[in-house]
């Protein structure tokens, strides 16, 4: 199988540049002193993360309790379900836990600790549980300073769990795009997680793990005093709002869609191209930061960005091909029916999820289809 | 299996809803005299599709070959591809045919009539070709008044292929929000297509189907003379993007987003649920009609709207629950960790699209899981 064989619309990686990003993130953070456990979501793909592991990454952090059952599958043991438990799900964890994963749960609230140690007694289960800390008031967790955070740990304590750490995500980091704000949150990140653990262990709860992480604050932090492992996802294929946070460049991005030029409008300068929002996702997360991609950035067939023409438009499997600024009315000859671009994406994880496989080339020429999961 | 059963987040259909749907169409257009042609793009689903024919509906529309090659296996023949073909893809084309699937393909250009029969001739095959019309700008298709369309019927006649219709989808319908525009834009896609077929015929250029069609033009058009099908597909479920251009009430839409409230954030006034963005789709289809409703509006676990709640914001598996104008500071007491919520999709389509499976709730509460198919 070649570039040239493949079936359009498809998910493309280009290894050379995702071992490219595996081996940058995995160096900077043994520079830093910490562990990597990678969030699989990204990609859901066990060829995947069979690299970053490979490379280096001790443990994983996942989405949701299928990603946990499908890479324990594989082998990996050490699992952080990073979202915050739903009381309904821990029979599920339970199973994994006695099929011998070595699953870590999250809560941030009394009510939820609280049903996780009434599960856990009743069925005789010392459930690991990691309390969320509300670093940047992006989304959950709970304040370094707010006693909640040692009340939820008391709960889960005198209740007989095992409270392995705290774990917190900035966020809010990508929302920044230049050097100094992003060395601030990541300062944040750190300090209000480890002040956190902190507090715990000063209230006799222990807590040997501080995780923090997102894929521009692991990039960014000029020290991680106090933390013991970051987490981060995205940085595996890189992507356009990453681009405009400024942590990657478009040569770095290792996910693009494939696609075909099926049509033109030429006194619009518009090409029709097979890949809609079905192949792009519907993310239109570069919408507002300096620079709007539309539902992605042109290349060539080979990998090349093209100048300024972005999907400016998409359907369900129609994409609008268009310069950016002036209409190129010579868009027909320029890209004829048939012509296949790849289209870099805005949001890799929400782009990988539409697809089924991932097409992975290597700089051979050569092509491997690399499966992903979806659901829940 | 029950409602109360099911792990989340799930799509849920109401097939009370759905079922209401379809006769809602089927009834409209046997009523204006024309056949019905369903995009099944909408659900990918097979019980959703046999329940569209059984009320009538003659063939399907589809937006993958893929989807071709699904409902071809159930047993469907009438089949139109009804995205521009690219050449590539004609092989596939090709094969579907020589099973003894009726596919049409559709051509807007010249170059690809000429790779269509080029590639027919050189395989014996007369293709059953579509002309697609421009009818509003929105996207692809030749003006009825360009006579490009009358150069692509001849060389599609020429090279021996069956010229068998026009198709227009009036995509920009889904702009406006109140009645007369609508009654407008269905009267424009309606001429314009009517217009295409007769300067065809004129040129002694075969053109039997007249096929037009989007849901708020197929709802909303006074008469369809010059017709001879319509295809819609959103209908079937409906969505927030459908209301907002005022063609259903929010009571009729039958597909939900199943979730779990798994946190809060009190003097934000949020409720953190588990469904995020992985399950609602990064649709945000009302960002710009006269109501945004985030992600999502908000029901409670038996389908019924719970006043002006939305989901505000989404990451991939976290959904934020707010309030639409003031905080309300009470959330933790009104949805307790471990509510479990209906959100409404702002688009069903890119709403199924995330799921494997449908989670099909009858009205007398029993569930069937439908599956649904992806990629390409």
């Amino acid at each position: 199988m070649s570039l040239q064989s493949l079936n359009t619309p498809a998910a493309l990686i280009d290894v050379a540049r995702m071992v490219r990003n595996i081996e940058r993130m995995q160096q900077r953070l043994n520079g830093l002193g910490v562990r990597f456990r990678p969030h699989v979501k990204t990609t859901k793909c066990v060829q995947v993360v069979d690299a970053q592991i490979a490379a280096g990454a001790q443990g994983i952090t996942v989405s949701t309790l299928k990603e946990a059952e499908q890479f324990f599958a594989t082998g990996i043991r050490d699992i952080v379900y990073a979202v915050g438990m739903a009381p309904g799900k821990l029979g599920q964890a339970l199973e994994l836990r006695r099929q011998g994963c070595d699953l870590k749960i999250v809560a941030d609230s009394i009510a939820c600790a609280e049903a996780i140690e009434a599960f856990g007694r009743e069925h005789g289960e010392a459930f690991d549980v990691w309390i969320e800390i509300d670093v940047d008031g992006h989304r959950s967790g709970v304040l370094p300073e707010d006693d909640l955070l040692l009340a939820i740990g008391k709960v889960l304590k005198e209740g007989g769990m095992h409270v392995g750490g705290v774990l917190a995500h900035a966020g809010s980091s990508y929302e920044y795009d230049t050097h100094d704000p992003l060395v601030r949150i990541a300062e944040q990140e750190r300090s209000g997680c480890v002040r956190a653990a902190e507090r715990l262990r000063a209230a006799d709860i222990p807590c040997e793990v501080v995780s923090i992480g997102s894929t521009p604050t692991a990039l960014t932090a000029e020290h991680l005093e106090g933390v013991t492992e970051v987490r981060a996802g995205v940085y595996v294929m890189f992507d356009l709002v990453m681009h405009n946070v400024g942590v990657n460049d478009t040569s770095e991005i290792a996910l693009s869609v494939l696609t075909t030029v099926i049509g033109h409008q030429e006194d619009k300068g518009w090409a029709i191209v097979d890949a809609g929002w079905m192949a792009m996702s519907r993310d239109r997360g570069t919408q507002r930061q300096q620079r709007d991609f539309g539902y992605g950035l042109v290349c060539s067939e080979n990998g090349e960005v093209l100048g300024d023409y972005v999907m400016s438009g998409a359907n369900q499997e129609h994409g609008i091909i268009s310069r950016t600024g002036t209409p190129d009315r010579e868009i027909a000859h320029r890209f004829p029916i048939g012509t296949r671009l790849r289209i870099l994406p805005n949001h890799a994880c929400a782009t990988g999820a539409q697809h089924p496989v991932y097409q992975a080339l290597a700089e051979d020429g050569s092509i491997e289809t690399w499966p992903r999961f979806y659901g829940w």
